[in-house]
């Protein structure tokens, strides 16, 4: 088969506009950069509907790792010329290969939980680095799921992606509303512990082995009121130093790290 | 006096060189974008040569902020007109402040160290915002120093102060050789926790109370073999999931946390 030469091919634009969310929630469909990101997807069942690959822009090793992928995936493979390819990549990746996958329907109803259920919520986040990096932490430290709740990226940003080197992809995390969230996190009768700077309750005296639910917020915006109930416990790390804060991703490992060395005790 | 307001004025065009870090090398000066940050550098003692205000970019409230500035610095302020600032400015940050500051000359022999000091080397670090992040939470977490061994970004890299909330600034942090940090770290007989994914021992059943240096790597090229010697102990954090690594900036938060915590009880 030839390969793809314009970028005009009506294939090749429907998948840069994919960059964008708008077009993403649109055609239903998200991009993957990367071998590494594609495997993860595969792994969990993500169906990848078109794989454009430039073997100019593949290392030999490359090439033959994309060889092996062929067999895992049921849509068609493209080679695309390297000015197509360089359109349809994402910044300055030098990784010859790019899905464009189906947006699967992750519902949190459908979230399955462990006996102890340890969950992340995250609220208002605008950054799609941070919630890729929140996801990693979060797999990393074997939670149940984390629910990005009122976050104005979505979850298959190519940021998050990337961020979160694919595990966006195969761990469970899912869209929701803050209302949501909480009508879930009620249902399934897990404490609430909302992370802010004036937390009453310093982390390391919370005793997360029973489970629960870990809130936080954007750093510009903090957490909405609904985290304010009788039922949410604020709980705060120390912060000794000059800046009264530390970023979302460094709180969000710290939290969960913390979780993880109490049940393996 | 009259706004800047041409970009080819000889002051403007050399504080614009200031983005590249051979220019900052060059000039031994160094660009802080945002009032809180020019704020953290007043208190750390650094010399702000010139301070660029641009009112059209700035908030009533930022105006009145920046006017309580001008008592405590002694270089003079310039207004300059919208498009001035535009080139000197750093993203797409609102805030109508930059300045030029000399850069101090941090050295790690003038290191003041605590009783039971604690200290992190991170090596071969390229991206600025992970510095700025690990630095952030070392100050957030109370150690001593941070030290940049190897690192391929400088320590006033626009980004780096960014992503630190400026405390890469008012924080104890080094520039330095690999080698520099090993005879330092040596001199000063603390003991060295290398964080490796395939460490030997489980990072929180390091005790951390008597004191020591974490170091860190980066992700894609892991720690040099100087950090291999019998007089370093190779830590790990459990990976639970399927990505077998956090990013640095998680690693470093949950390592310091986990001193802090050691020695809060």
């Amino acid at each position: 088969m030839k390969p793809i030469t314009s970028v005009q091919n009506p294939r090749i634009k429907a998948a840069v506009r994919l960059r964008d969310g708008r077009h993403r929630a649109k055609q239903g469909r998200f991009l993957i950069d990367g071998l590494r990101e594609i495997h993860r997807a595969v792994e969990a069942d993500v169906d990848l509907c078109e794989v454009y690959v430039c073997p100019a822009r593949c290392t030999r090793r490359q090439q033959m790792e994309i060889a092996g992928l062929v067999g895992d995936v049921d849509g068609p493979f493209f080679e695309v010329a390297p000015e197509v390819f360089d359109k349809l990549a994402f910044g300055d990746r030098a990784e010859g290969i790019v899905a464009v996958a189906e947006r699967p329907d992750w519902r949190l109803e459908d979230c399955a939980l462990s006996a102890a259920p340890l969950v992340a919520v995250i609220e208002g986040i605008e950054k799609p680095g941070n919630i890729g990096a929140v996801v990693r932490s979060a797999d990393a430290a074997g939670l149940d799921a984390v629910i990005l709740a009122d976050c104005r990226t979505d979850l298959v940003n190519p940021n998050a992606i990337r961020a979160s080197l694919g595990t966006v992809l195969s761990f469970p995390a899912f869209e929701a509303t803050t209302e949501e969230a909480l009508a879930w996190l009620g249902q399934n009768k897990l404490p609430i512990y909302a992370a802010r700077v004036d937390g009453a309750v310093p982390y390391d005296e919370v005793d997360f082995r029973p489970g629960g639910a870990i809130v936080l917020g954007s750093e510009a915006g903090g957490l909405s009121a609904a985290w304010s109930g009788a039922a949410v416990t604020p709980i705060r790390l120390p912060m000794l130093g000059r800046a009264d804060s530390l970023n979302i991703s460094a709180t969000a490992a710290v939290l969960f790290y913390e979780t993880l060395r109490q049940r393996s005790v």
